[in-house]
C-alpha cells in the first residue's frame, strides 16, 4: 500500500517535531499520526524537560494533539524512536494497525511485542534519528534515564 | 508491609478523584500515587470528556501530576479500575513495583501481564468502584468504548 518514499515523508514530520523539542531544550523525540490518505492528524514531541511533564512522550503528545478520535484502526503512528512500553501499550490499546519508527538501535522498546499482535512495525533505520538522540543522550544521560524510568 | 486497611485508605484517594471527574461530566476513573510512607505523591482522573484529552486516563493524569520523579521503584499506583494496556505499559516502563486496583470486573486490562513481571497487583474488589463505573457506562456506552479504543 505504501512505499519507502511515503515512510520517509511521514517520518520527516516526526523528525521536525523532535527538532522542535530539541530547540526548546527538550529530549529530541517526536511523533506524528497520519490517516490512510497520508493526511496529518496530529503531531507532538517529548515534553519532560520544557513542560516538566513526564507523561508526554512523543507518541502521547501526538495522540493528545490528534484530539478525540472514534477509531485509530486506519491510522499510522510515526515516531523517531521505537516506542517504550508506555507508548507501545497506547498503540495496542487504541488499535493502531501500523507503526513507523525512525530507529530502534538506541532503544528497542516494545516493537517485538507489537509485532506479536500483527501490528505492522516498519523500521526506517534512520541515521538522522540515531544521531539526533545519541548526541542528546551523551550530553544528558540522567534526563534520558529518567525518561525511560531507569536508575 | 501493608494491610487491607492501608489499601482501602489509598483507594479512597483514587475514588475521590473518580467522583471529581464524574462531577465535571467525565468518565469516573481516578488514580493516586503513594510513596512508601503512605504519602500522596500525585493524583488525577480521566479527562477525555472535560478536557477533550484522550491521553489523560486516571493513571496518566496522576503520573503527570506527580511531576518529574527520579524513580518509581518505591511508589504504588492506585487506580479505581484495572489499568488498560496504555496504563499497564506506563506501570511497567517506569518500574512501579505495586498496583492497587479498585476492581477488575468491568475491565481487566493488563493486570495478568503486570503480574508476569513480578509486579504486585492487589485487587480490592470494590463494589463502590464497580457501581460508579458501570452506572456511567450504561448511560454513556459510546464514550466508554472510545476511551478504550473499541468500535
Amino acid at each position: 500500500m505504501t512505499n519507502a518514499l511515503d515512510h520517509h515523508a511521514m517520518l520527516a514530520a516526526a523528525i521536525a517535531e523532535a527538532r522542535k523539542g530539541l530547540a526548546e531544550g527538550g529530549i529530541p523525540i517526536g511523533a506524528a499520526i497520519f490517516d490512510e490518505q497520508g493526511t496529518l492528524v496530529g503531531s507532538g514531541h517529548n515534553r519532560r524537560v520544557q513542560n516538566g511533564d513526564p507523561s508526554m512522550h512523543g507518541e502521547t503528545d501526538a495522540f493528545r494533539n490528534a484530539g478525540r478520535q472514534r477509531s485509530y484502526r486506519k491510522l499510522t503512528m510515526v515516531t523517531t524512536l521505537a516506542p517504550c512500553w508506555y507508548c507501545s501499550g497506547l498503540i495496542r490499546q487504541f488499535g493502531f494497525p501500523r507503526v513507523i519508527v525512525g530507529e530502534s538501535r538506541t532503544f528497542q522498546g516494545g516493537i517485538d511485542w507489537l509485532r506479536s499482535f500483527n501490528i505492522e512495525v516498519i523500521d526506517c533505520e534512520s541515521e538522522e534519528c540515531v544521531t539526533l538522540l545519541t548526541n542528546y543522550i551523551q550530553k544528558n544521560p540522567a534526563i534520558w534515564h529518567e525518561d525511560i524510568g531507569e536508575a
